[in-house]
């Protein structure tokens, strides 16, 4: 229910939201009463002028707004108040045509089929979003694929890797999820009371139910849908999905973003500074996509428990679909925005991620010199060596590489040279580069380009 | 974010979400700035003249909220964007003072204060419907301390209460629930920008936390809480143990209201009817706190996980309690309203009670019967007598006692008005009236009357 | 963790629990490091007789268990301790090998590749269980084609459908769950430290990445994923969709089962009786069922959440993902061995189906009735006729049918067949034959037969 | 149910855990039968004779556990199978005393009781090592009450405050939730069939009731509390809340143990190393936490979601309680002993604490140097003034302290010494100290000593 609008721009798309707007509801709802009077029409169910009266009268700039709120109530949802109204304005326009508006349909038939309109919309709107920012992701992976960052398990260093790697990773993710969303279905309802359709022959129903589906652009399901909520949960899970890897990435920027680490900045002026504290630089953007992903999980989960329906039309868990859909959107889309304007903002500092692999002094190295001079050195001579340096490395504080240098094992059997090449960080990025190339190369293959 | 208007009387109380109108949020952000002034210039730290410019100045009513809604999302939060207002509202009316409003505090500290406020009046509204709804529901046990129903175990029929019983248990899922809202804590928030105030002495800081507490009427805690969400985390549990209770009494009554049940009908003109199907009494108010019903766990959920902070502020979780926050009010207290009417049009039914008692042919009796039989027959015999009369029951529909009545072992041994006894509702109550005169004895002792 | 055993026959499979024993979970590691040794020493990384060890000493029968589960705390995970005992196996057996197990490999490649063995195991075992289910239902659908039953929405009796409708409806639910189970994907991990596998070449390293899926008959991923972990999340929210389907069909049965409605039983000899209350039949299984489906949401939204990784390995949300995946399976699996057996003691009342749609007096067909007159009398003349007839029916008890029989009106214009024929219940089942007539066709579609 | 043994001493304490094996739940449920049949002997309702029996042949060292396991599957809990063994012992024994175990009493009523014992036990187990935890957290803040640290909100370096002060945070945190545990009830349940026990007057009830509780030293309730779950609910809230503060001292701890931050570690001897990375230090306790910390909520949510019952007995939502509760039980005991091993293994490193608040070359002290000049320069000349230096301090390097001693505005109105005080750490505390000892003192009125 109305949050207060102060926080319009923080969590949210202004843009976005406006498909869920309360006219665009009443749209919807009408939409589906006038394509459902057309397409009975057409088969001559009801007369032609009462669909065009239908299609005159009853357009959302003719409803009492604050009326309709009000006796929502009464029928427990805005359907029937909605019809009401109607009826009046068709009983005002010509005479017999508010008999057919409605036909043979339920609430749930209009509500559902207004739903899909809006969620249609929106998906598309995300999606469209979501190949924007995989694109953009794309082209920050390409020009990082050799700049080398310290990867971090559990929050401590551990070896290099580059950040191409990591943008890599984040459109790894992403890529099913936008495919996911691209093969949503929206399906139109059309079940009536009980959801078998009365008072028609399957042939008529078929027609009607077609013809309401590729006017108002959405798909014909294989029988109505009151109780089984597959379609439902089949978005709510993809957005939450969709969200998990955009909580992912803002994670990985925001812990980048530490002052102490300090390898990426937003260079987004006038935006989380402080006049006070000049040191301060508030990822704000980031901290807006976590605070709506911790409450994402949740609301699909509210989702998948609405699904679990009685009977013909559900005691509650349809209605709390309402709200918590639209919460699901909107939590998502604003995500997408703020993740967009992190990236438009983004520095990557290639100086300090170098230096804070050089922080330990080397020993993110330990491992891979060891293995280096086991060739000869044999296994377990090498590990002695090593870890004895490391010791030393840690409470003087000089790198492992110069201790090494100064031992007469390594001496004997290897050049400075093979020294300087263990510790270059060049050596030490693995297939970095190869796994963001065959992301790459995933991307055009579903992008194009 | 702003739903749609359009649910605004289904799931809501208009008139306690206006506690969380936009104007009420700035109304409580500038209550916190202004009274901090006071009690700063009441020890001589800030000029007098500025504090009461401050709360000539600083007024709701002067605020752009257009124009704050878009620089929120600067700073990430509102209250940056309401200091620029306000400075600008200072600079006009008198030199000096806007260095004074929110004097060593930090954003968190107006926006949590705020909140608080908010939080109490919200949850004194919801306290007080809530006693009305107890007193209510005592009335009603008390009417049907004789009433007697059948008591249902996984929907299944087993053995008869009474009506006054089933309420009294409602009653007492609620009071302890009354006594936690009762003494829920709202404490001011007070700490600067990492919680340890600088720039004042202990005893000047106690004094002006103190004088903001008790002036805006909030709790003065130990110590600043930016980072411990303890108090918000008791409002959010004992709001979701709120819900389940009021869920549960809701199930019970829907349930009654089946068609085929019919214990219980809502006498609601205009509410939940259908004019083409006249049968239909859709329990429209009881569908909607189940609704409200399965999205608050999630959102206590949400406010638990919120809770586990980083550091000194945190990254996100903070920003995410504020909607859930509301949410998790606004929909208890739209359920207390829906329940306030459900219970205003209830309408008992004790002959369909007392009919679906003696739907199973008496066989809801059989284990009394079998036991007082024991007493002469022996458990055995008692034991098959009365399972050979059950299955002839059920495939006959000749009631058990009937049956009971035509066998030379019962005959021999017991009289009619025995049988007539075991088979009398009144006699198997058990201790339905004393359980319901113990919950009714703690009403008065809580509530007085 | 070790729930009380007791509940193992409740709420479980124990077949299916068995995917997840500590053996398997062994076996399924150690199947991970001996594929990886045999690849690579297919391309002469390690030498065969490596390989060879590894393949013979690493077994699951050599493994000291609760050595391992004390060691597996000081790594945060099994795997450490895992290789410590396969090295002292190894050393034992052959001399050197120990130095090629787990070669170039880290913790999570083998842990997250064994779940991955385990879910592939799991998901198959339950999708097999669904077709069988999908297969049971639509025989049932066919055999209900023509059975009515009263249609309810809301809980309130609204107008006649066929069981058969009614169950066709649970299959097209679980149709694009089975066919999203059966499209899951289950990827081999292989990245080392950080993702990036270090010391092989590309060509080498996909050689080995192909070997190792192949092999365990996984999927070979694009790159490394321990840190998005998409195709867990599309695992756990597709159980969370067959769950969401699971309750609804147990809801509708265990609603259909109340004592007052009987509409269906289970005739299941043993299980759900009391001895001393005759009467009762508690549906067990659906009970279980739905105390699963209640926790399943909750599980579905902690992997959504724990999906939100950082940076190259995750803080807990990997290590959270475990415990809850393997719930997530049993419960689902449970609920699919649960809903197995309530089908196969599944007892339909078709007589009370019918005595239900009766329970009204004819006043469920009201508005077919009121529509048919309609054409005659005009819409309000029917309407008025059909309102008033309502109101004497419920306060008398006497049928629609016949209070409209006994109207002049009704005997001027319509024939006594004609009110028969609206109030057969025949001719009031709309469209369930023919919507369930296209379930069956996509169950063949599907399935084959 | 059952997972993975491999995880108990990972995320779990085996010796609590040991409170929810199935020996110690047979113990329980037998214990409220013994306890029963003590009461009801003891006024005569029941053979003493009968009791002594029961309490000498009722032992869970008699009980077939495969037996009892297999058939509570068929009463859908175990308590029908275990009387029905129970039953058997008695026969064995003496005759007819089987007759009265569990006279009157219903599953639900063992079931519940034997819960409370288990749940008591559990609680003070977690509550005793909170006191241990919260007394040993006092410690170290006092011994930290000056020691400096950087203070950080959003991630971002903000302004010092002191080790202390964060640690008395986390202590007022807990405080409360200790204080909530404390006085958590745990009430017997005696109520029946369907709550209202039968075959007693109110005063014999009484009686019996007020003995079993006294004798399992358990509360008496009000009423029976079948479909009244607050006493659970309470329960699992207050877990939640006391999850909640254990997950942000561990975020904490755990981002001050990054490489690059390096304010703590573990002094962890074969715990979470690498033997071929020497520079990790994995903070596997504290991974494990915030592991438990996700699944929490969640958990929680399913409770209350539970609380929702229907009539006398709840469908599934009881069953699903069992195991959740017990799960979060569990992980919050497991958390506990997590927790306690970090404090003990924890070291602190103040000389890291005080370079990280040199980080930025004196930035941190921007605002209270600036507010200092303020006083001479008037607030515009001084922002200006700092605000440039600021700018020039980040380009060069070069300490905003030394840039400003090179100000000649600084010269003419502030000495060296000025500036020296305006930049020591010592002098920007705040009011940390004053906060700590506010805690620290409520930490001895709590605990005394």
């Amino acid at each position: 229910m109305a949050m207060s609008s102060l926080n319009r721009d923080l969590f949210y798309d202004q843009t976005f939201n406006s498909i869920f707007d309360t006219d665009q509801r009443i749209e919807a709802l009408l939409a589906f009463e006038k394509e459902l009077a057309i397409a009975q029409s057409a088969i001559g169910l009801i007369p032609k002028s009462a669909a065009q009266a239908i299609e005159n009268s009853c357009q959302s700039g003719f409803i009492d707004i604050e009326r309709l709120t009000v006796e929502s109530a009464l029928g427990g949802n805005v359907l029937i108040a909605l019809l009401k109204q109607c009826t009046e304005l068709l009983q005002k326009e010509e005479s017999g045509s508010y008999h057919y508006i409605h036909f043979g349909a339920t609430s749930q038939d209009a509500i559902d089929t207004a739903a899909m309109i809006q969620y249609k919309k929106a998906a598309y709107w995300i999606n469209d979003k979501l190949k924007q920012l995989i694109l953009q992701l794309a082209e920050r992976a390409e020009a990082h694929q050799h700049t080398p960052m310290i990867g971090r398990t559990f929050l401590q260093q551990a070896k290099p890797i580059t950040f191409g790697l990591k943008i890599a990773g984040w459109i790894d993710g992403l890529i099913p999820v936008y495919q996911s969303m691209d093969s949503l279905r929206f399906p139109v309802q059309l079940g009536g009371a009980v959801g078998n359709w009365t008072g028609l022959d399957a042939q008529a129903y078929e027609t009607i139910s077609a013809s309401v589906a590729q006017n108002l652009q959405l798909d014909q399901p294989l029988k109505p849908w009151h109780s089984q909520r597959q379609s439902i949960i089949q978005i709510a899970t993809t957005l939450g999905m969709l969200h998990a890897h955009l909580s992912k990435l803002t994670t990985d920027l925001i812990l980048m973003a530490q002052t102490e680490i300090g390898e990426i900045s937003f260079d987004d002026p006038g935006k989380g500074g402080s006049s006070s504290m000049p040191h301060k630089n508030n990822p704000v953007n980031g901290i807006l996509v976590l605070a709506n992903g911790i409450r994402v999980p949740h609301l699909v989960a509210t989702i998948l428990e609405c699904a679990a329906t009685d009977h013909e039309r559900a005691l509650g868990s349809w209605h709390a679909e309402w709200e918590v859909m639209e919460d699901l959107f909107k939590l998502t889309a604003g995500s997408m925005r703020l993740v967009e304007e992190m990236m438009a903002h983004l520095v990557v500092h290639p100086d300090r991620m170098l230096a804070n692999i050089k922080w330990t002094n080397g020993l993110v190295f330990a491992d891979v010199v060891e293995n280096a001079m086991a060739m000869k050195l044999g296994k377990i001579n090498a590990h002695d060596l090593v870890e004895k340096a490391c010791i030393e490395s840690r409470s003087t504080g000089v790198s492992l590489q110069t201790l090494l240098a100064g031992r007469p094992e390594i001496n004997t059997n290897f050049t400075l040279q093979d020294l300087e090449n263990w510790f270059n960080v060049e050596n030490n990025l693995g297939l970095s580069h190869h796994f963001t190339g065959l992301v790459l190369k995933r991307v055009k293959d579903v992008f194009g380009g």
